[in-house]
């Protein structure tokens, strides 16, 4: 183990010292020199010099303005496709004779050109970083144009293979974390910021914290996406004790609940290629082992969608709230709705119905639901266990959700055949309790 | 670099952890299951329960005998290729409408079904060894068969891809390298024989022996190729001295010149995805950063083709050999040739002249060089620098090579251009001396 | 090397581990418990049971409150002590028979109790720590007492011989150095505060930054002593420029000086036990080996003693001052006094001539120099190279020395016998700029 | 922790680098130099020349002859006491005023002057390792000389503060440890011969074996002991089994008991620095946490004094053996008693019961047990569990003990208990079936 560990620190060191390998002889620096370095890059067959021009072509890319960038992506789109005069005989010679060989040839003739120029611009040190990077700039443009799909397809298919679990690496983060590691943690946590070190600390160090975060052997200290854990006794209703600052830690051997608080990509160019629902399972698993009283492993997740949503059904005629909970709901335009403590009891009530209500009918148009939190953790075959009104009394928590949190329950021998009733059936996953709330009155 | 060290070594922890993680709820025992199994996996959505299956179809065909084994392989070949009927509405697609999606459509309906499988398969615990091994097992049969050809090109292309040199790992073998490791070293030395733990401490302890070897992070404790490098203070002209044991070693600071007098691949199923190059570059820079007093890096390689072609060319009557030298060749029937040394210095020269002809002359129908080893050098870059007459006395030596042996030089800052002579214009790069041994008489 | 590493790991951990291993029995509360737990250690054999009456002490020590620390601190140093029968009985075995056995005799028995106790509290988890602690409390104390002292002596004795060059360890601190050690860092730099996280990065991460500390294997994550180096072009003559945030770091490759800007002891609890002479010089040693192109190590250095004897000497009718340097000085009572350039310039030359003469003439009662930093770089080998007047314009730099600071060189091949000269014959080494700015006018 | 990990490797390979730091400036060759160098470095003050001093003593005494290495230790054992003038003036102030300091004041001027500069020979690079190979060499001759004694005990306090308890680490050796570390396990294995790789695989690699051993941070890959453990279903009754060939290892989560069948020393200079007692129990904790199913703790050990003592016996006129029992034991006289199944069956009953009386009733002058292993094993606290004879049929085991083994219980809930007992009244703790056996007829 020792060995391999040793072994494996080489990859990273050996990619840096790589970079300053070899000086460049010739710096790119417009979209056109870029573009015939990449032909180049195709053409030739030496290994070293191929290293070193992808090198000159990922740096160059990089010191390109946002304009030379879209220029060199709309190019790899649209110009490094596949030979057509090869592909027209590949076609001709299946339907001549459709074998297997055939077949073959013709799924080689049908690669567009761009995939080896990319698997080859992977070879430089730091050319896998270089490629997420070149894909976040391609996903602000991809919406708006068929071609950049073309190319983001082949992107999304090659990361993907160098992505695979395989080489994934779950870790925890804690205080003795390097400096480098936890900076990133600071910059990347999308969920509920963290405001400076003193903050970050709290969330590693003490007994009823945890952090984990995957990582890959080429992207070195960059974190792919990372999970914090509160440890508790109860499944917890609300976030503000959460976070709260003070207060003495859970003895880590009297907790029995783990609450995945918050959940952060930090790589959108790897946004679509999925880790999420493997990293908390073996977090699961991690904290199962180190932890055996551990009963329950549950998330505190937003409702993003719910608030604009509900807005359309008050408005509905036909929709399934009551005239009464429509004029209770009413209050809601209010912004200090809460300070009417026994009317605001009332309002959650209804809240929590409503809120059943939206996991389980509104849908999208591929029938899947429309909270995208839900898709995620449901796709991950958790299940949806207990919603909570008045669990995010912040300023965003009320706009988005009117204050709704829920708890996604990740119970280990049901996730995969939870996952299948999802994937095959769209189905959700409910508990009894859910199911009651989101019944017709 | 220390984070990432650690973080690293997970990898093989967790495979092997993984390895007991859910019993098997269906043991495969026969081809038929086994195919099942992996029709099953290729139709399922579901993550976890696909990392199972893809377990026990790898394990179940580890427990198959070779008659099973080889059914699997060709029901691999033959039986997962594409969905022709996709494949036919692709192909009509592209040719009404043909864009780059409609030819990224079609590469995907030509994709033979297996490579996703084989993708599968690889996320299974230690799924990259069994495929390697899987391929190892194609290897012996795949000449016959064009079928097999046609799974090996997928297993190429994927294996390629995941062993691309951004995961390879040059490491150091010594004497405090773990006991598992080195054990492997005395294994898979294909060039001059470990005869048992001494004579590997002999190749590795002393300060002017070095040995490294290739590591990839799904491989764990598996070197994929290592080369073996003595340090001495001229060209070596034969390999004797340089195994033999006792004699003290040369001080490593006053080394000049680095031999590599042996090169083994170890993992058979790997054949053709080439690291041999990449591993003495490699070993280059790192021994010039440690020694910067090193000047030479040579080889002392075998010719194993050289008596072969050379009994030929004393049977032809058109050939290059004079007649005189075809007199004093003569003497190489008998098995002691070397007795009479003032006859055997000339048959030594005659055999220079012959092997530097051998070099530049002898070519496969591919106008590539007949000798196997030079193909590999000379493709690597390196440059014929030396043939040494009477280089290896051992029984094999003189029967392959009546004793001749060769240096090829690595000349870092012509390694490219060297390469790319051979690459594009099979241009054998030789030392003026081995050009002047070529010439004409 | 990588079997080594990973098996020291395992010291701190176990006793990480060994700090919950058995509940206390006996939670001792008052300085009489505690007492009285330290003679039942004594007393016992058994080792286990020791072990943990050592971690009960040591823990029940740390809850006390500074007045029962005191009576602890007080009675070790008084009641522990030799045996006074034993003792008697051996001075009278001694001068019946005086050998070298009854000498060794008269050796143990005169040995103080305490040290047997003060080597057993060692064992307990955590006890090396936990006893630096408690010579930090007896610092506070010990002035006024010269029993405590006897308690010190022996601390001191043992401490030196557990902290022994032999054990320890220097080792880079960088930007990916574990947060929990930068923080620690931060809280005891001593020369140029740390202000916050930003501001220890630039420290740490521009590539003309180093620092180091050591370390030593019982005390884990607590460095011992740090010292910050710039690395810059030519000796510097102002701290300013040097922690000023912003501009382009120098690149390694241009540098020529190692600059030692800030050296800071952790534990105070070692004072007196120095290991800063052996860090400067390892980090020499290391910083030699990275950038072979270093010439020169210096210090840039404060002289704190130096504006109050300044203030003496200007008050002297004897002083070696001259009447208008004098009245020169005057200008320094004024705040403000740098204002006018061109007599801040008359004025720095004044202080550079005195500054001279204080570090070769103003001396101890020991005849060692008065300024306590000269006494530890001089102690350490190290030559007064150069006199910066402006050197240091902050409040305290202004305050404390009138902005003036110096350069201690330290030049490997002369530190041995620089150190000697100043240790044996009290000898202040300078450069022959010093010594003519020295030299009578 | 992998920061720790990585500052403490950093202890040996510093100490190898500084081995060539700096030529030795004159090459001691005699005795006489050795003891001049000695003498200069106990009176010189600067530290590092003091180091070169220290390591040119060190490798000049390790070149001498075993004649001149002799002359050396007497020296030290001689010349290097107090000094006889000090120690005089420090008796009368103590006895003019026997305070504390005063007491102290004598203690440090009893204190011989070899301490000092065992202390400063210490300190150089490998000094430890030398000092402890000094020890071995003395450790041969002390025996008779009552000077030479005096040093050793010089060197048992100072070895035994820097091997304090709080240094040494136990760490796992098994198939992946470097081959440089078990080269050293094969040969310091000292009960049961490990014959080559092939038979150290066999004790390290089956799931059902074991082993740990002690290192120190100072000695780098050097063991300081080890101990071999198989794991079985049940107290085993003979050592056969046990270290056979072959047979499927029992799978380890089966295990109930783990059996310490070899426990070795290996430096002989660390003689009577007794690691042993801590490895076991550390072992047994590690063993306890990693499989919890495991619920016994026990030795398989040798009886080297029993056939002696048995001897002796069997020819006493007064001694507790039966005649008939005489009679029966004349048979132990012929070498192959055991061919006669029956009477063998016979024999070893008698055996089982002489063997219980040995070890309660035989005791050395100070009343310990007579048997070595007893001593060592009963002073760690374990209890005498089972005898069993015919459990070492080897040449040897029916030497030194006619086939006698016995199983001594390491339970740890007792083990303090158990030592108290021993060590404060010579009790030997035995389980009733022994009190049973060795009860008077």
């Amino acid at each position: 183990m020792t060995f391999v560990t040793d072994l494996l620190a080489t990859v990273s060191r050996r990619s840096r010292e790589l970079i300053g390998w070899k000086p460049a002889e010739f710096e790119p620096r417009t979209a056109a020199d870029i573009l015939a370095l990449a032909r180049t890059l195709l053409s030739r067959r030496g290994e070293a010099s191929g290293t070193a021009l992808a090198r000159d072509i990922l740096s160059g890319y990089a010191r390109l303005d946002a304009e030379g960038r879209l220029a060199v992506l709309r190019e790899l789109a649209t110009g490094f496709g596949a030979d057509k005069a090869k592909l027209d005989a590949a076609i001709a010679a299946y339907q001549a004779d459709p074998t297997g060989a055939a077949a073959l040839a013709l799924h080689e003739a049908a690669e567009p050109r761009r995939q080896e120029l990319i698997r080859r611009l992977n070879l430089a040190p730091g050319g896998t970083l270089a490629l997420v990077r070149l894909r976040d700039d391609l996903l602000a443009h991809v919406g708006a144009s068929a071609e950049l799909q073309l190319l983001d397809t082949d992107l999304v298919h090659l990361l993907s293979s160098w992505f695979n679990r395989g080489f994934l690496v779950v870790k925890r983060i804690d205080w003795s974390t390097p400096a480098n590691i936890l900076e990133k943690i600071i910059r990347y946590e999308a969920v509920h910021e963290i405001r400076d070190w003193d903050d970050l600390r709290r969330r590693l160090e003490p007994e009823d914290r945890r952090c984990y975060a995957f990582f890959h052997p080429r992207l070195e200290d960059e974190p792919l996406i990372f999970v914090e854990v509160a440890l508790t006794a109860e499944i917890p209703a609300a976030i503000g004790p959460l976070i709260a600052e003070g207060g003495a830690p859970l003895a880590a051997d009297d907790a029995r609940v783990a609450v995945f608080y918050s959940i952060s990509n930090c790589q959108t160019g790897l946004a679509g290629i999925s880790f999420g629902s493997l990293l908390i399972k073996q977090v699961v698993e991690e904290l199962k082992r180190e932890l055996p009283k551990l009963t329950t492993f549950v998330t505190l997740s937003p409702v993003p969608g719910f608030a604009k949503w509900l807005a359309k059904e008050r408005r509905s005629e036909t929709g399934f709230l009551l005239d009464e909970e429509k004029d209770l709901l009413a209050a809601l335009d209010a912004p200090d709705w809460r300070a009417d403590g026994v009317r605001a009891q009332k309002i959650d009530r209804v809240l929590a119905r409503a809120a059943a209500r939206y996991f389980t009918a509104a849908k999208t148009g591929g029938n899947r639901p429309l909270d995208p939190v839900a898709r995620f953790h449901l796709g991950n075959g958790a299940r949806l266990e207990r919603i909570n009104p008045g669990a995010d009394l912040s300023a965003s928590g009320l706009k988005q959700s009117h204050g709704v949190m829920v708890n996604y329950l990740y119970d280990l021998p049901r996730i995969e055949e939870n996952h299948e009733a999802y994937a095959e059936r769209r189905e959700v996953v409910t508990s009894s309790a859910v199911k009651k709330l989101a019944a017709p009155v």
